[in-house]
């Protein structure tokens, strides 16, 4: 690694509502052979399991470090970045990277600051809901004649083109500017969604897809803690000058 | 696919002497979801299999298309090039190929000839025997801490570069040579091994490292089907000028 920096440790592996427990075996032991630790679960159907482990084969330490939600903010909490894997293509969502880009774009954040990778269950994937928490929507490119990756085999090749990112990163791609962590932009949303409510912008009857199409467009800005604080500023001194609306 | 080149078809996995049958059906989804489709076992210790069919989910047709081999040559025949995956380095073998060039080597050569991949036993990996047999040997860079990756795994990340080097690969790169078949060439090292026997410069009671010496200079070479005929043709000059050694 060059000039001591390690993304790999700044970036967690988040396995969301995995129903096999082989699969978190697997996928703890995938993460360690490329030099991953940080394993969160959220909400798994069997954990701690004696099919996990075995999978696990030496990774069991992986496994027995895991942190096990019971909701994905707790998962994302600190990151300042969460990326979605997912096969499909849906409506509104943040464009779909490609994985070694994604892989390389991460890396460079993770050199000083944390990363969420986040995998869905093995039959549903990630909701929409979940995915509109993702900055990134990351796609690997299977053959069309079938796309159902195994969800370890997802975490085997995300963390080798992680591996792979690392090996190439250079110390002037990771002088990235301080992002705001995740549960700040959660706050900033619930923030604003009130403050649209207050000014009647949004309709709480007839929301439409409003605070989607915000988080989407907030997604691609990567709000950097300063751009945070500007604007949580600018909500509070709206909320000065709005009146209270009377029932 | 540029120009209705598909090398991914002419891309064999060989699974040799594979323990357990989850791994072949893992491996079998690991292939289909990258558009690889042509497998073989070695001497599978246990196969057909439930285990096998249950981990392929949708990619039993792989399964029921594989074909099972009593040895390597089998295995092999008709393939230009055989690559085999290591995770050790070993005295007297090629060189290492990274995963990534190999991969981009590899489709340029199945762009129009037959390529097989080779994979060993979980727990023991190719022996130095099979990997003499390989022109290239690849290696995945897992973390020193931890280099065991599961066999299904490294199918999975070998094919996802395949694929990745598929998607990029450019018609002028697939203008190769005409490769001679492995089998062939196997034939060349025994009248090679017969007539370095009869000059007497291979002691059979002693013949040191003289063969895997003269396999690792070809297999840098990589002969071509013109070259075969050639070197085929000095042996036999060669052997009808040598008198027949008397016992």
């Amino acid at each position: 690694m060059k000039n001591d920096l390690n993304p790999l440790s700044n970036i967690r592996i988040v396995l969301d509502h995995t129903s096999h427990p082989g699969n978190i075996g697997s996928a703890a032991r995938a993460m360690k052979t490329m030099g991953l630790s940080r394993l969160h679960l959220v909400e798994p159907q069997r954990f701690p399991h004696a099919e996990a482990d075995a999978l696990a084969c030496d990774a069991r330490d992986v496994l027995e470090q895991a942190q096990v939600h019971s909701n994905l903010d707790a998962a994302l909490a600190g990151s300042v970045i969460a990326a979605g894997l997912t096969a499909r293509r849906r409506d509104l969502q943040n464009p779909c990277l490609d994985v070694r880009e994604a892989a390389k774009r991460l890396v460079e954040i993770a050199a000083t600051q944390q990363v969420a990778l986040l995998f869905g269950n093995e039959t549903y994937g990630l909701s929409n809901t979940e995915l509109a928490r993702c900055q990134y929507v990351i796609s690997i490119p299977t053959d069309s004649a079938y796309t159902s990756l195994n969800v370890a085999s997802a975490v085997q090749i995300m963390a080798y083109e992680l591996r792979m990112a690392t090996l190439n990163l250079t110390p002037e791609a990771t002088d990235t500017a301080q992002l705001a962590p995740l549960e700040d932009i959660e706050f900033f949303y619930q923030r604003l969604e009130e403050t649209l409510k207050r000014i009647q912008f949004l309709d709480p009857d007839h929301p439409k897809r409003l605070m989607p199409r915000i988080r989407r467009m907030f997604a691609r800005t990567q709000l950097e803690k300063e751009e945070f604080s500007i604007l949580m500023g600018i909500l509070k001194q709206i909320n000065l000058f709005v009146k209270p609306k009377v029932d």
